[in-house]
């Protein structure tokens, strides 16, 4: 569809570009961008040019940081000797977000995919051999996606610290809270059943 | 939740308050940006900005307008002597896409409002009268939306102009294509029952 705008069309396909967003939510982002006060574009321009900016990786563990050392490494409170390896710093703000975990991260920055052609060397997976040795870890939680690609990462890591005394887990895979049985894959079903709990 | 990262945090807050975007949808964006290039985040941001510096009102119309007159009132193969009467430029977006209407537009600008204390000085009416005047208005659909605020702005409209000679129209109302009977609501059924069309 044509606008006569094309600055207005320009920024329909900027909304367009973001994940889940189609033409008829992008025009209404548009349309909600025409309608705010001009101060409160300026901020969501500048803040938009910052995070580009400003935000990088932490040495340590690969989370997102705004300096060297993200927040959750800096943070004296969590507990020493644990990790847990996520694919991307995304996936750190879910487990946050359950308040349940108090240790550390690594964030693998993808997975292993030999189709496409992603190796180990293409990810941040050789440092976490390191952080074992120089943190002392005792356990890693291994909370990659439930992929294949996930679970072959997962198989690599473990391979790769086999010699070490680290503890292995990973999160346990099964029926999620407030969904329907008629509603969960046979292959989650298969793993809930598997992994069956006394009452 | 608490990202440790201000500037993260930040963008998060400025997606949120968009129209449709909670807060995992606006984290899955602020993350999306994370993922741009570069180049890609400084232009996405200089295009909200020179939305908000560069486009306007159509001096005739109302429409959005990135001159003093909008492409639709430019726009010579446009039929002369028709306008159809809306609340919001938006609304112009969704008439066009139809390809149905090839008149002009007036945009109120928002609605009688007794209630909120919006009256015909607060909105773009008047000049709706001098149009019909100077452009030899021979039609006019008063597409304003089927609400309270949207009928009491039409009757406005029908009052104002009763002594001109001009044809006052608006959109039948009735069951939405594609949808199901189940879902319409009384009011809707009423309305089409009321205006049923011969087979």
């Amino acid at each position: 569809m044509k606008y006569g705008l094309p600055l207005l069309q320009a920024l329909v396909e900027h909304f367009r570009k973001l994940p889940g967003v189609g033409e008829k939510t992008a025009r209404r982002l548009a349309f909600a961008v025409l309608d705010m006060e001009d101060g409160e574009v300026r901020n969501f321009a500048e803040t938009l040019l910052q995070v580009k900016e400003k935000i990088g990786f932490c040495n340590r563990c690969g989370n997102l940081a705004e300096s060297d050392i993200c927040s959750i490494c800096a943070d004296r409170s969590r507990t020493e000797g644990v990790l847990c390896v996520v694919e991307r710093p995304a996936d750190i703000y879910v487990l946050e977000g359950s308040g349940q975990y108090r240790g550390r991260y690594h964030v693998l920055h993808g997975v292993l995919s030999p189709l496409d052609g992603i190796g180990p060397e293409d990810l941040n997976i050789e440092s976490l051999r390191e952080r074992v040795a120089v943190e002392g870890i005792r356990e890693i939680i291994i909370a990659t996606n439930p992929s294949v690609e996930g679970d072959t990462t997962s198989l690599y890591i473990s391979r790769m610290l086999k010699d070490s005394d680290v503890k292995l887990t990973r999160p346990a895979r099964g029926i999620p809270l407030g969904s329907s049985l008629e509603f969960v894959d046979r292959g989650t079903i298969s793993k809930a059943l598997e992994g069956r709990e006394p009452i």
